[in-house]
């Protein structure tokens, strides 16, 4: 891992704090840093976001193991950045833990397929690939769950369900979105995260007040 | 195109992003650098707004070719903000897509004339020519379409039909407004959006929840 | 008028701008530089508040005349802000225009005795002479006005009419409030302003959707 | 008391502020110097919390005197304070005075077992000792009062009352929560805050509009 992609991470956080997305210790950020094996840059678990420093991310391999010495622990949402990694490709995973993603995670009742679907918004061309506003984005929704392992296993599942999707909700947790680089993982942030207070604001959710 | 006034528009990217009125890579914005020949600075499309530097900002010509040798891509809307800047005489055009804006915009059933009506607030004296809250601004909605050609023209039609309006809407999309000046066009967004916000809290949309 | 007071007039725009309060160029400020003859160091008229500096802050005397030979105007509005510094001795004035002041503004009917009660909140206790969070602090509505000498009647009428008042708002416009000094004028108007946004999210307004 | 700690109490004051959670000169943050004798570095009253400096931090006894010979009044709600450094052990106190735990503590009738319930939210477990988002969490509320001797002994009988509670509301008032360390207790009032907000957005209070 470069110590430039440690401080990228790092400058995620104080931005994402910044706005509100990941208060508490919440949310995780991870990069690639090289495919064959596979190994994640990823923070540590349990810290404020607002004041990462670069020290404070770690090398992961894909066994579950932290490459190195450090004393801090790794996220215990690892295993959920290597289930997207392996299966999107992707060279960056986005947590955060916003109220109007948790908001709308929390919208529809618990179901195999419970879903947000956001279509016709301009907004959406900034996913990755998408061309026109009349792209239909179907994010689903994964129930939430402490046991790491079986939580993975279901959101390969969901993922392998939702091939074209560019990011899932946790149930009352929040949102899980990636990119091939960091830049095109926090731009997705972003979008989504203007997508559901567009969406909480006008359409609400079926079990809200 | 002089360094400073890139510098300027590079300065309200930043202060337009810190707001939440430009998030992914959404949001332009020009200013003119001569009128005979018609030419425009204007923002690179696909850039984030929050870190753009002077030298993000290319010169555009009125047939749609960059001017010099860049590497980016001007923004597809480029074809809008020469529209505007003919049709009314601006030297500055700035689009934004604030949640506010992209909610109006989507409040009202699609039809020729669908229109925003702000009247009364002491906040409407900030646009440029208007002398009194009394005034009654009418704000059109334009549908939003992928092709720039079809949407330039529509447009154009729009500013003919309301030729006193100072900004128009696209649905699901955003807002565009102008200005003299630079200072101009960005004294109006930020006027705009503090009155969308009012209408949206207290008056809400037909079609909203 | 010192330059340490013109600074402080010019932080206290640029902290109000951050927080949205005084968008475009809406809201003034002003300062009272001595009593006999009444001056007051005041905001001129149509700058933007965020990058205000300590030259943009004029002096006025009781009669409508800047002192000096400022090519700037001062504020429209410096009518209200002698007539609040004359009825009520008060050291400073600030007016801002927030989006919950504008909604709570408008949220009755019009009516000679319109007003906001405010009763029962602990931050009721950060007004000057306040010592009990059972006070009820009654908020004159003030209908708006582009006829200066003839809203500032009015409004001393109100000031006179409501002897316990902190502050009074201007219909669909903005709120005036006052103190001593400057830090209390400035902590009123965080204080009415969190008033505003807890009672309008609570309660709202009778006339809102 | 350190220089450390006292800078580290401003800090929070300076971030909170940022957030709008202690606007007007509304909040004290605490830090336990000593266990025994239980001394306390408290924010001294009526001070706003954006630009404290560390010399605004005063060092209190149990007893109710002030440490050394400051002029400035400790908060008068020290009280609160040692009750809860003693009953709960806790080695930082925050109190926060945000729009949305405002509203919240109003959200119910007053009784004397009145509380916000929350439930299945995975920031719960950035609350000390929780390790599941199916952890419950009760936050009493307690009705507000201006004899602070009176109010400290009831704030008393509802810790006892409530030995798994991270934080009590008092009504119309605002958030105490505490920690081990600041950084816990900070954690906790993010946490808290989150939390509020999406539950007032999405289940709302009985009593709201």
């Amino acid at each position: 891992m470069t110590k430039k992609l440690a401080s990228e991470l790092a400058a995620i956080g104080r931005r994402f704090y910044a706005r509100g997305w990941v208060l508490g210790t919440s949310g995780n950020f991870s990069a690639v840093v090289s495919r064959k094996p596979l190994r994640l840059a990823i923070t540590a678990s349990s810290l404020p976001k607002g004041t990462l420093r670069a020290s404070d991310i770690l090398e992961y391999d894909e066994h579950g193991t932290v490459v190195g010495t450090s004393k801090d622990r790794p996220s215990a949402e690892t295993l959920l950045h290597v289930e997207i990694a392996r299966r999107r490709g992707a060279g960056a995973v986005l947590h955060t833990h916003s109220v109007w993603s948790t908001m709308l995670s929390d919208a529809w009742a618990p179901a195999p397929d419970a879903s947000v679907a956001i279509e016709g918004y301009e907004m959406l061309k900034g996913l990755s690939g998408v061309t026109s506003h009349e792209h239909r984005e179907l994010i689903p929704i994964v129930d939430n769950d402490q046991n790491m392992t079986r939580l993975a296993h279901r959101v390969g599942e969901t993922l392998d369900r939702h091939p074209g999707a560019h990011a899932f909700l946790l149930r009352r947790h929040g949102l899980y979105t990636w990119g091939e680089s960091l830049a095109e993982a926090e731009r997705h942030v972003e979008i989504l995260e203007f997508l559901f207070e567009t969406i909480g604001r006008t359409q609400g959710g079926p079990s809200w007040r």
